[in-house]
């Protein structure tokens, strides 16, 4: 690595929303608000989470932030700072480092988010990104995943499945869209949709104790799922239903929210899926009946989030 | 990676200080304090920064968390909650994730650190293990490296040199007497020695603007750097000088404080090894004249840290 690409960064994160001491010390200071912090880190690597052969660089970088903005959009907070670690090949390190920043400084920009400070190492292996991102939210408007009520109404922020024919590089998490909705609603619990509609509803419910009955048939199904349905060999709605990294979010509120939302503010892309149902598990209504539906999607490897049961 | 693990380690996790909301959302959630947050990351890599054939895993865990700690130490700052990314070979994943958590949990438990997250992959690559670690300190009690005035007295908290004997693998960091200093006098900057005391001693220099004139002959020798000696064909001293991971800190404060330190709290074994002057560079003082110290130490690949000049 290069220490003339170092001071390029520097250079580059001037622009960045400023906190109280940036990239330079031993350790980031952020000046506190009244808010509570959130704190949130993942990691993608080429070889597993992308291909650097078919993806270009920039869009990993780029995924790298949004998929840690969306969790704290799934918290209903707001993102500040990122620290970000590179782990490069030895060969090109400083190119693809520089690539991957480009990415990087995109959605930082975007989302009004400062690099507080990283690491950057090279090694006999595959380039890793990993990027802890820092935000906050007002004590009283934090989204957990365990706050759903029974006979609360389930929405979703918009068309989901078929993501990997291209979305899945630049998703766009809810941050706007969730802030907006902290000032309409009450939201009872939320999740981001990382690993599949179905996946990710199941650990909602889980967290919550309660179970879902779900109008399937209003579950927006995104074109690229049937796209992609012409060639997979399985249906849209399969697809919709297990596909990862749509990053949509997934919320539960009181029945009377729900409608004013759907009827009153159509412009915000909110469905009602179904709602909250006291028996545990995913249901459907069909024909006057019931009948359980597997949860089915990406088993993300080791996310911490995961040991939620 | 085996879910059976994550929820050990969530067992594991509940000894811990508890948070406002750990291991099990979308993101953690740490209630604010007055104070200025506090974050940095660093990552060690097995065959670059440790070697798993001679070093153990929960060594190698132990270590990550305690570089981390003795950044926010050299913040003037007291940690708080740690962010673990593992990247794990695919081979023996759970096994060597198991180990290197015991390294990682019994450093956080002697530190009072909690674990608010994380992320766990494997893939086809060494064993890689990042920590960003959350911290506070009071605004007007930080201790940035851009502070020194000159004729500041320049201190150092214990002996240096030779770590890679072993000392290097079980830091510890500071974090206690920063504390205790803190009450005691008012320092003007900070920073910790991770790659050598005369680089470190450079970095606060040129941070703040001065040079440091040494009294060379103060420099607290560790026996590790004589015995190094024996067979490096090197001197202690230079050991001492430009050898790294001693995870020490240097202080700059003014005289009196300096001498309020050594004379009346020789029980907390600070060392003053020379002053701050005007001109930009280290210098020995030696028969009446002085002498440029080239400043040698380890350079670290990529730490941002760095892009300090």
């Amino acid at each position: 690595m290069e220490l003339s690409f170092l001071a390029y960064l520097r250079g580059r994160c001037r622009s960045l929303p400023s906190i109280h001491l940036g990239i330079g010390d031993d350790a980031a200071a952020i000046i506190p608000t009244e808010k509570l912090q959130l704190s949130c880190t993942d990691q993608i690597i080429d070889g597993v989470d992308f291909l650097s052969a078919e993806h270009s660089l920039r869009d990993a970088g780029y995924k790298s932030v949004a998929i840690n903005i969306s969790d704290i959009a799934a918290m209903g907070g707001v993102p500040k700072a990122a620290l970000v670690t590179l782990t490069l090949p030895l060969e090109d390190s400083t190119k693809i480092a520089g690539e991957v920043y480009e990415g990087i400084l995109e959605a930082c920009t975007k989302y009004g988010i400062t690099i507080a400070g990283g690491d950057i190492s090279t090694y006999e292996g595959p380039l890793a990104i990993n990027v802890c991102l820092l935000g906050e939210v007002a004590e009283n408007k934090i989204w957990r995943r365990s706050g759903a009520n029974e006979n609360d109404a389930i929405m979703l922020t918009g068309a989901v499945g078929g993501s990997i024919l291209g979305r899945h590089l630049r998703p766009e998490p809810k941050v706007a869209l969730a802030q907006k909705l902290q000032t309409l609603v009450d939201v009872t619990a939320a999740i981001d949709i990382s690993d599949g509609l179905s996946l990710d509803l199941d650990r909602l419910c889980a967290a919550s104790g309660v179970g879902a009955e779900l109008d399937t048939d209003q579950i927006p199904v995104h074109p690229d799922a049937a796209r992609l349905a012409e060639s997979s060999g399985r249906s849209a709605f399969q697809h919709a239903w297990s596909d990862g990294e749509d990053f949509e979010l997934l919320l539960t509120m009181n029945q009377h929210d729900a409608d004013h939302l759907t009827q009153q503010r159509p412009e915000l892309g909110l469905t009602q899926i179904g709602k909250t149902v006291g028996r545990t598990g995913l249901w459907r209504k069909y024909d006057r009946k019931v009948e359980r539906l597997p949860p089915q999607g990406y088993m993300h490897q080791g996310k911490h989030e995961q040991t939620s049961d």
